[in-house]
C-alpha cells in the first residue's frame, strides 16, 4: 500500500503543479488535485502517528485529536476564504456522515464477512453516542431551528455554540487521556507499536505534506465551480460526497484494515472519533478562523444536511450501543449512506 | 376462533357479492367488505403458515416474509390503480404504526397483565430497531425533506430509495435465514409444529383466498370516497386507522395470543417484522408496480405521517431494546397510538 | 442551609408585601418575588416530604407525585389567568429541560467529581426514558405538527392529548407504587427516615406556604412584562430560563446533594421524575384549568421549544439508559443546556 502512495505522489503532485502553470482545463486540475490529496493525507496521518508514538499516549492522543482531520480543515479553510460557505458546510456534513455511515459501515461489513460477530467496548460506544448527540445533533439543530424562527441570529448563535462545542471536545479529551484513561485501554497497544519514522523525520514530513496539502487544496477549491457546471452536480453534492471522500480516504482505509484485523475498538475510534473531531473541533475552529479573516461561517446548515447528520448519528448509536457488530449492520449503514447520497445527487 | 372465521366468511363474502350486484349503498358495502376481509386474511395467513411448515424453515421464512402482508399489498394496489395515492400512503403509515404501537402495545399489555415481566431476545430486538431506523425512518424522511427543499425530485428519489430498501430487506432475510440463523433460535419451535393443512389443500386455500381478497379489496377501495364524505372522516384517517386495522386484524390476534402464552419473541416478530415488511417490501413493490401501471407512487409522506412513523419507531426501540416488557410499556405504546389516532381524526 | 431559608423568608416575604403596597418599581418587585419563592418552595417541599413519611410510602409517593411541582403549577396558573399563554408554555418547556439538563447535569458533574463512576438502576432509567418519549416528545410534537398541517385543531388535540397523558401518568404511579413496587426498592430507605415535622405542623406549614406562594406568584407574573421591556429579554426567555430556575431551585439543590452522597437513584428520580410530572401532570392540569377559567391553553409549542425538549429527552436517554454516569456526562448535559439557553437568549 505504501508503495502505491509514493507512486501516486511522485506522479500527481508534479502534474498538479505543472497543470497550474500551463492552465490545464479546470476539470482535469480537479481530478489531479483530488488524486494528489490521497497520498498527502496518508503521509500526514502516518507522520502524526509517528510523532504521537514518540510523544507518549497523552500528547500523542492530543496530537491525533487535533491533527487527525488537518486535510479537511485545510480544504475547508481555503473554501471559506473564497467565500464558498455552502461548500464548507457541505464538506463538514459529508465528513460527519461519511465517517459514521461509509467508514463504520465498510468496517462492520468487511470485518463481519470474516467474523460472525465482532465485539467492542460498549461503554466507549455509548459515551461517543452521547457526545455525537451533543456535538453533532444538538449543536447543529439548535442554531438552524432558532435562526429559522428568528432569522438573523445564526451568526451570534454559531459563535456561542462553537465555544461550547470546542470546550466539551477538550473536556472529552481530558476525560479520555487523564481522568478515565483506564476505560480506553485499547490505546495501550499503541505504546508497543514502533514508530515508522524518527521524531525529526516525521516532523519534516508532516510540515512538507501540510504545505503541499495547502497548495493542492487551493487548486481543488478553485476548480469546484467549473466542475459543478460541467457535470451538472450541485456544489453541495461535490462538498458532501466527493470532497468528503477525498479528504477522509486515508482514514477510511485504516479503519477498514483495523476491522479486518478484528481490532474494532480502533476501527470505531477512527470512524466515530473523526466525526466528533469534525463537528466539535474543525467546525468551531473554522467559525473562529472565519471571524478573523472576515468571512463568517454560520453553523446554520440546510434541512437536508441536518436530516442527514441527525439520522446518521441515531442509526450509528442504534448499531453501536450494544458493543457488537455484524455484516448486516455494516450493510444497513451503507444503505443509509446510499439513500442520503442519492438524495444529495438529485438536489 | 376458527369457527368464527368460517361463519363470518360464509355470511359476509356472499353478502358482499350480492351487494355489489344489487348496488347496495356504498357505506353498507364498505362495512361488508371490511368484515369479509377479516376471515380471508386469517385463511391466507394460516395457508401461508401451513405451506411454510411443509417447506422447511428457510423457504418457509421466505414465504412468510413475502406473503405475510399480502392483504395490505392487494388493498393498496387497487387503491393505487384508482389513483388514491394519499390513501395508499396513509394505509402504509397506518400499518407501520398499527403494528408497532397497537399490536406490540396490546401484546405487552395482555402479556403483562399475566406475567410481571416478560423477556425476549434483546439482540434481535436491537437489530430490528436498527432496521426500522433505516427502513422506516431514514427511507421515509430523506425523500420528504429533500423533496421539500427541492420540489419535484420526490419520484426519482422514491425509486432509488425503494431499490435500497428492498435490497436491505432481502439481505436481512439472508442474515436471519442463513448466515446468523442461530440467533433466531425461536423459529426452531416452528419445525415441530404440525401443519393445519396439507401442501395441496393449503395452496388451494391460499389461491382462492387471494382471489377473494382481490375482489373484496376493489369493493373496499371503491367505497372509501363515499364513506369519507358521509362520515366527514378524511381519506387519510380512513387509510391510517380503519384500513390499516382491517388489513392487520389477523396478525393482531396472533401476536396478542402469543404474548398471552408468554412467547414474546414470536409476538414481537409478528408486530415488528410486519412493520418492517410493510416499509421495506410492500412499499417498494408498490413503487415498482406504480411504474408499471403508469400510476407512480412517490414515497413522499406528509409531515403528520412522518412524525407518526418516526416517533413510533423511536418509542418501540426505547421499549424493546432492553429485551423486557411489562404492562406499563404496553400502556405507553397504546397511549402513543391513541395520541396519534386523535391527531389523524381531527386532521 | 435551613437557616438560610428562614432568613430569606423573614426578610423577603415582608419586603414583597410592603413593596406591593408601596408600589415599588416592577423590576425590584420581580427580584423580591423571585427570591421569596426560593424559601417558600423549600418549605413546601419539606412539608410534603414530612406528610409523605407519616402517610407511608404509597400515599407518600402519590403526594410527592402531585405536590412536587406545586410551585410551578401555581406560577403557571396565575400566568395563564393573566392570558400569558406564551409564558406558561415557556415555563413548562424550561422546567422540563431545566430538570433534565441542568439538574441531572449538575448532579452527574458534582457526583462525578467525587466518584469516578456512579451507578443507578438502569431498568428504572429506561422506563423513565420511554415515559419521557411518550409524555414529553410524542405528546408535545404531535399537536404541533398536526396543528401546523391543519391550523385550528390545536385546542381540540390538546384536550385529547392531556387526557391520555394524565391517564398514563396515573398508570405510571400505579406501576411504581403497586404492581411493580419491588423494582423501585430505593424508596425503602425513605421509610426509615424521620419526618422533620409532625403531621399537623407539616400540614399547617404546607397550607401557609401554598398561600404565600400564590400571593407571591401573582406579583411575579404581574411584573414579567415590565422586566421583559426593561432588560430587552423576551418573555419566552424569562419563562424558559428564569422562571423555570426559580420554580425548581429547591429540587435542584436536593438532587445535587443526593448525587454528592452517591444516592443517584434518588437524584435522578428528582430530576427525571420532576420533568415527567411537569409534562404529564402539571401541563394537563393547566389545560383543564384553562377550560374552566375560560382561558384555554393549547399544548402547541413553538419549534424552538419542541426542539429543546426533544433533544433534551434524547440526550438524557443516551446518558442514563446504561445505568452509569460520570463527570463528562454531566458536562455534556450542561453543555446542551448552555447551547439551548444561548438560543433562547438571542430569540
Amino acid at each position: 500500500m505504501q508503495k502505491v502512495w509514493i507512486l501516486l505522489l511522485v506522479i500527481f503532485l508534479p502534474l498538479t503543479v505543472i497543470g497550474n502553470f500551463l492552465h490545464f482545463s479546470e476539470v482535469l486540475l480537479f481530478v489531479l488535485a483530488s488524486v494528489t490529496i490521497l497520498p498527502l493525507a496518508s503521509y500526514m496521518g502516518r507522520a502524526t502517528e509517528s510523532i504521537a508514538i514518540h510523544s507518549g499516549p497523552r500528547i500523542g492522543g492530543l496530537l491525533n485529536a487535533t491533527f487527525g482531520n488537518a486535510v479537511e480543515l485545510i480544504i475547508a479553510f481555503f473554501a471559506l476564504r473564497k467565500g464558498l460557505t455552502q461548500v464548507v458546510q457541505a464538506s463538514l456534513t459529508g465528513s460527519v456522515i461519511g465517517n459514521l455511515l461509509l467508514v463504520a459501515g465498510l468496517s462492520f461489513l468487511v470485518g463481519g464477512l470474516k467474523y460472525p460477530v465482532q465485539k467492542f467496548n460498549a461503554s466507549i460506544a455509548r459515551t461517543n453516542s452521547s457526545m455525537m448527540m451533543l456535538g453533532v445533533v444538538i449543536a447543529m439543530i439548535i442554531p438552524a431551528i432558532f435562526n429559522n424562527y428568528h432569522p438573523g441570529i445564526g451568526n451570534k448563535l454559531s459563535i456561542g455554540v462553537a465555544i461550547v462545542s470546542l470546550t466539551l471536545y477538550l473536556l472529552g479529551l481530558y476525560f479520555a487521556l487523564f481522568t478515565h484513561k483506564h476505560l480506553f485501554s485499547y490505546t495501550d497497544g499503541m505504546e508497543e507499536e514502533e514508530a515508522e519514522w524518527t521524531m525529526g523525520k516525521a516532523s519534516l514530513i508532516l510540515a512538507l505534506a501540510t504545505l503541499a496539502v495547502a497548495y493542492v487544496s487551493e487548486t481543488l477549491v478553485h476548480t469546484i465551480e467549473t466542475v459543478s457546471h460541467t457535470f451538472g452536480w450541485s456544489e453541495v453534492f461535490i462538498g458532501v460526497i466527493i470532497v468528503a471522500i477525498i479528504g477522509n480516504a486515508a482514514e477510511h482505509s485504516s479503519a477498514i484494515l483495523m476491522a479486518y484485523k478484528n481490532r474494532m475498538d480502533l476501527s470505531l475510534e477512527i470512524a466515530v472519533g473523526s466525526s466528533l473531531q469534525i463537528a466539535m473541533f474543525v467546525a468551531p475552529v473554522l467559525v473562529f478562523a472565519g471571524l478573523i479573516i472576515g468571512q463568517p461561517l454560520p453553523l446554520v446548515f440546510t434541512w437536508p444536511e441536518l436530516a442527514a447528520m441527525t439520522l446518521a448519528v441515531l442509526l450509528t448509536a442504534f448499531l453501536a450501543n450494544d458493543g457488537e457488530s455484524n455484516w448486516l449492520e455494516g450493510a444497513m449503514a451503507l444503505g443509509a449512506y446510499l439513500i442520503i447520497g442519492i438524495g444529495f445527487y438529485f438536489l
